[in-house]
């Protein structure tokens, strides 16, 4: 039986294989750069899961795997722009490597290699997986713009935090997993289960990455807490402070968020000691504690081999109880 | 009997009728400012022509219309961009309205926005449209990035010259003939026939585009003759000029080409004092003809009504004699 791990590695090589060769290098080299940076290749992993719940032959969905990775790519290199982010896995960012307009335009080549990739996919369901992926896209771009927009905003609902992190970060796992399912041949309930199932698990896991980015330990996740905080960053911790903390509190958190700090770690500490005032680590689980068992209750719905979906539900299982 | 400028108004209609309501706003409004500036709708017209050669059910054709004209405007925001260009049309280019971020991330939408109005064409050969317009995208993207590569190369060839011109321009024309073909169910050869007749047109074009910006009548054309000159760009007729002057004088124009000038018209006359003595014009119209002849050559070999072939190289006609 395969695991999920395998599925890593198939994809692995197969990227490595289908490294651009194109020309000129100066378009190609920015792409070849933030794909071996590495990173989990957790989309691609879970489109081949998603496949291998109807189907054997996972090597006829990975052109739409590269597709998804590609696209991820593409987006992380152009939302880094946008972030003036000098940093990308503790490397250089494109931008900063190669400069802004590599950035620009080798992020465009790659949104466009990502639909070529998956028009090479063989499958009667081609149309599907493409409408799918414009689905996708479109909304990415639309969670990054209610991203950006939130910096400015001064009152962010939850509801309105909720939706875009559906858009910027789930809908991208829920696709792949749709796609691959679409193509080993799924019915279409079933694609859809599949969808419903990433779509809640995404939800789950950056409410997961709120809370470590908070709470983490520093030893297992690999950077200092309060990285959010430290870049007024309006997330799920933050928002659900404002809503229940009695109206001088929140006011202080307010002002806390309002400004460059003259010292960041004494900021990050107050911060944090409202959050624990008010118990928001917990009532943020509470959430992500709903999202996470309706993903569950969606794989549930998906008829598919027992224990073949025994495997997607470990693997998220350990992705919700990464401590890093 | 239609005519180009029919088109042309039927698109419009179309595009007015389509504008992005989208949320958040703050993504579509500069998608919906540009592709408002104008223009002449020349790619979305030739692409309903090339489909009526084959068909009366031009309307057919209208979403991929709609793809092909966001994907140019897509490409002139990013493009406006790296090359840190003010104005488009007379009017501030998106990143100067609405900010870089914004300039990014809705020419990223737009370009998603092409992918799926084109998905929505109803024709059985949906998948070879989007065949083709991948690799034109593709194209586009890399004739930029050798665009942006001459600008420091030393030594550009006027063959890297005009495989940059056709990537970059000419196959989005060729393109757009294609894709109107096959929605409008020509047989493949006659659609790879428009394909060429749109290529050389394309390339036919952008040198007539060159020969206006050192030689257009100012009062016609619009702007005052020599921009290309000004900013030092590799046009043909610089490398022309290049490749037939002797040593000296080619050194005396690259000289003037390598710096920023104390005086600018003092520098445009210069050049085109050179341009003259050399025969550049004559030289350039010459390689220009070829092209265009190239292009009737090719509409001749397509199978369809005599008469609206005609309407197409009319069209042909009137774009390569404009002195505008």
């Amino acid at each position: 039986m395969q695991n999920l791990n395998q599925f890593q590695e198939t994809f692995e090589s197969y990227l490595r294989e289908n490294e651009f060769v194109n020309t000129p290098k100066e378009l190609y080299e920015p792409a070849n750069y933030i794909l071996s940076l590495g990173g989990k290749r957790l989309r691609p992993a879970v489109l081949l899961a998603g496949h291998y719940l109807f189907d054997d032959h996972v090597e006829d969905s990975l052109p739409a795997a590269f597709a998804v990775e590609v696209f991820h790519n593409f987006s992380l290199v152009h939302d880094d722009i946008m972030d003036a982010a000098p940093l990308r896995r503790g490397k250089p960012t494109v931008h900063i490597k190669f400069g802004l307009n590599a950035g620009i335009l080798s992020g465009d080549v790659m949104l466009v290699h990502a639909y070529e990739a998956l028009s090479k996919t063989k499958s009667p369901r081609l149309l599907d997986l493409i409408k799918s992926f414009n689905r996708m896209a479109i909304q990415v771009c639309q969670g990054q713009q209610m991203d950006m927009n939130f910096e400015t905003q001064i009152v962010v609902t939850i509801p309105s935090y909720l939706k875009m992190i559906e858009l910027k970060t789930a809908v991208l796992v829920a696709c792949a997993l749709e796609i691959g399912a679409l193509i080993g041949g799924a019915p279409k309930e079933d694609a859809r289960g599949l969808y419903e199932f990433g779509r809640n698990l995404g939800l789950a896991f950056q409410l997961q990455d709120d809370i470590l980015d908070a709470f983490g330990d520093p030893k297992k996740f690999g950077k200092k807490p309060g990285g959010d905080i430290a870049q007024n960053k309006k997330t799920f911790l933050y928002l659900k402070a404002l809503e229940v903390a009695p109206t001088e509190l929140a006011e202080r958190l307010a002002a806390l968020f309002s400004s460059e700090a003259k010292d960041e770690a004494e900021k990050i500490d107050a911060v944090l000691e409202i959050y624990n005032q008010l118990d928001i680590k917990n009532l943020t689980e509470k959430t992500k504690e709903e999202y996470w068992q309706n993903s569950l209750q969606a794989l549930k719905s998906v008829n598919a081999h027992q224990d073949r979906k025994l495997l997607l539900e470990r693997f998220a299982t350990a992705l919700m109880n990464r401590d890093f």
